[in-house]
């Protein structure tokens, strides 16, 4: 049986450590603070804020929300990150993605100051990350980096397949498991639409990083036997044996691929909770240097 | 017979076209100016100087070069970028790398003005070139990439094998590769020191693009049959028959490997003039950035 790398309890784990690492820190400092920007009422957008609310409260960051209409221009939204950038009370800027399409989501997000995108998607970041001394690492591909590491999951010298070239996913987590040093040192390969002889390449990961959105497209008899497999994927099925009518699943096939793999993450709570834990991870190490403290985070 | 990919008949013809149309936008405006720092005195950098002015000189481009003293300040240094930064009549900052070794590297890139960032090492741009939406990008990546489009070598869907990961050819050229678009779309995999089973991953290589810094690492037996060879390599090797006692060689033993594969760069006159040929694009494409005028640079 593979070992199933449980995302929910390994965010438990490190959510605990930042909340003691915080709690020594804090002395009489003003709390940390993150600031959210949700842009319309998109249902599932709302609940991933919900979500982050939730979790930086738990570890005593204060959030603070600005819900602006699905109508708002694109000069009112960087305009209040400006106002946000130059707040010295903030130390994260979050502005939930994706954004109405009369938007420019690249314009909105080369405005946030660098040292306040816990999201590291500004290019500052990325090409911090690229250069090997990265700031902010992008949530996902930082969560699953520490799920490899957390779990003792050999990187090095190792053959890493990310399937799916996203800014938020396929291109860092290349960019960061390609780097030197612990953590890292893999040899990466990244396919995507355009990638022939799929199947040959997915059977020489040693570690698979599905991220391309597709469901259940990675099946047992395509993976490497004791490799290990990081589902990305989070994709609405149709089920009407559940109330709410769907269920989620994975890019991975999990019953075909689970028996024949040495780990893998489940879909829900893999890769999905250790992204979250990884916002309030940027968001700790921001108010860290702004305070100019030494602690410890990813 | 594989097809001699030779950088400087290409380089020519870029620098023709280049030329022309500087002389095209020209009219009245001040001319595009490169500024050169160089610290130190080391030969070889001292001959890539030279070279880069003459090669400047030849399209059009303004040079002027600071030569430092060796033990100059980190601070002096800064603050001569610095000074660039705000000229207006400056287009391009170069600052010659490798640097004495109390002069921390980064921090000089990191205060270059991005818009100024010809050699695209900021990274502020190797960030934008991870995105997906490169302003200015590495010389030689963008060399390499113009030696594929211009030659019709396809590079879309191709398994692309990059040895090396360098933060001014290995990292960008895989981040270049696997943008989608033309001149992209490729299948990218990169190997490095740390890489186990290099040979068997060299052998799936539709392009194979050595930078390792080994001389003659790569040899006929280790190819794709039919594939195509960019060697980034230039290493010195005791040749007494030679006046100056030395011969250049690449990364790639070419006499072995030339019979074996579709096309190949030669060393010296492949990869080489095709980086300084592309510090001309990316000065003369800053040029008409500033100057709010549209022209074809890559």
């Amino acid at each position: 049986m593979a070992i199933i790398l449980d995302g929910n309890d390994l965010s438990q784990e490190i959510r605990s450590e930042l909340k003691l690492e915080l709690n020594k820190l804090l002395a009489n400092k003003r709390s940390p603070k993150l600031s959210v920007i949700l842009v319309g009422d998109d249902p599932a957008s709302s609940v991933y804020v919900r979500n982050k609310e939730k979790a930086c409260s738990d570890v005593g960051i204060i959030t603070e929300t600005f819900n602006l209409e699905s109508t708002s221009s694109e000069q009112e939204l960087i305009q209040l990150v400006h106002s946000l950038n130059t707040n010295p009370n903030v130390d994260g800027i979050l502005v939930q993605l994706p954004l109405p399409d009369h938007i420019n989501e690249i314009q909105v997000i080369n405005s946030i100051n660098p040292s306040k995108d816990v999201d590291g998607i500004h290019p500052f970041n990325l090409g911090q990350l690229v250069q090997g001394n990265p700031i902010f690492v992008p949530c996902t591909p930082l969560g699953i980096q520490q799920i490899l590491i957390r779990n003792n999951i050999e990187i090095s010298g190792k053959r890493v397949v990310i399937c799916g070239r996203s800014n938020i996913v396929g291109k860092p987590i290349a960019n960061l498991l390609l780097q030197r040093g612990n953590g890292a040192d893999a040899t990466v390969t990244i396919c995507h639409s355009r990638t022939r002889e799929l199947a040959s390449i997915i059977a020489e990961a040693d570690i698979l990083i599905a991220a391309m959105g597709q469901p259940n497209f990675i099946t047992g008899n395509m993976v490497k036997p004791q490799s290990t497999i990081i589902d990305v994927g989070i994709n609405r099925m149709d089920d009407p044996t559940r109330k709410r009518g769907y269920r989620l699943v994975g890019d991975v096939d999990y019953a075909s691929v689970v028996d024949n793999v040495f780990a893998i993450t489940p879909v829900p709570g893999g890769v999905g909770p250790m992204t979250i834990t990884m916002l309030l991870n940027n968001t700790i190490k921001s108010w860290i240097r702004t305070n100019n403290l030494s602690g410890n985070t990813a």
